[in-house]
């Protein structure tokens, strides 16, 4: 692992693919000898919370090819190099979960898998919701499913693989509206 | 992205380094096109909260090179194929922390980055406390700071970048702790 005092010497991509950079960043470390770290390089992701006036939430089945499993998740979606995150959020509500949402309100910023990318992931809170169709990919296997704020806590934390980036989304909310 | 539906035509690894395999799969999909997956094959890692009898616990400060910033984050580190998770939290929390732990409890496991990695991640809440040597590698730059549980929250979230890893470890525990 690089530290603040080793001196890059070179970063080299090794793939460049539609979704992120995989690179290879070689570096002087403090007692000399050359460190290597692989690393993915990528803009950052979006999700969303939507909330109904009624309080209810909407929660996605995703099939995850790489976990070979299907999870209950928050709607997110990957950013391309120099998109506004706000405007990728919009797009993965309304592709993914077949919403627009009138009301939008940044729940925080974090990092998901900071040892091996630079990937920031943006967490909105949707309010002012209209249904509307899903857009979705020839490859994506999604459904929709709205239901109580609670339900969704349960289905979150009590699936066999718990996702995450949608417990991060959660948390900063259940801190908004702690607050 | 691949759905439960898509046919796997071949899986290539395209660089292997210690830490983790760089993989792309070949799938035929529904449409009978073909689609391609680039994705980190990676064992997990192992995250542990641990917690002194006055109720305090240790956040360390890591520099991260990726995002180029200094993390508040609880000990975590990586795991290679075939390790145990309990083995490797217990390693990290004694080369990171300088800690030993003789009471140790699955809080959960979770997925960090399901879309590019297939990592699972178990954090743990450990009990019963030692000091002992910081071993850190060369490269490494980790302080160690022991703090109240509601100074740490407050570290952890009013952050630059928050590090999600640790919130999804906090929230474990919040629920452990709350029920």
């Amino acid at each position: 692992m690089a530290s603040r005092s080793s001196r890059r010497l070179s970063t080299e991509v090794l793939i460049d693919n539609p979704w992120h950079r995989y690179c290879l960043d070689r570096f002087e470390q403090k007692d000399g000898s050359i460190g290597e770290y692989y690393h993915i390089d990528m803009a950052g992701a979006c999700g969303t919370i939507p909330m109904f006036e009624d309080g209810s939430t909407v929660l996605l089945r995703v099939y995850r090819y790489l976990l070979d499993e299907t999870l209950w998740e928050f709607p997110i979606g990957g950013m391309r190099p120099g998109e506004d995150p706000l405007f990728v959020a919009q797009k993965e509500l309304r592709e993914e979960a077949g919403l627009v949402a009138g009301d939008w309100q940044l729940l925080g910023r974090f990092v998901p898998y900071k040892g091996v990318s630079n990937e920031v992931d943006s967490f909105y809170l949707a309010r002012d919701l209209t249904e509307t169709a899903q857009e979705l990919e020839t490859s994506e296997e999604i459904s929709v499913h709205r239901m109580s704020l609670a339900e969704a806590r349960r289905h979150l934390f009590e699936q066999k693989l718990v996702d995450g980036q949608s417990i991060v989304g959660l948390t900063l909310l259940d801190r908004l509206l702690g607050a």
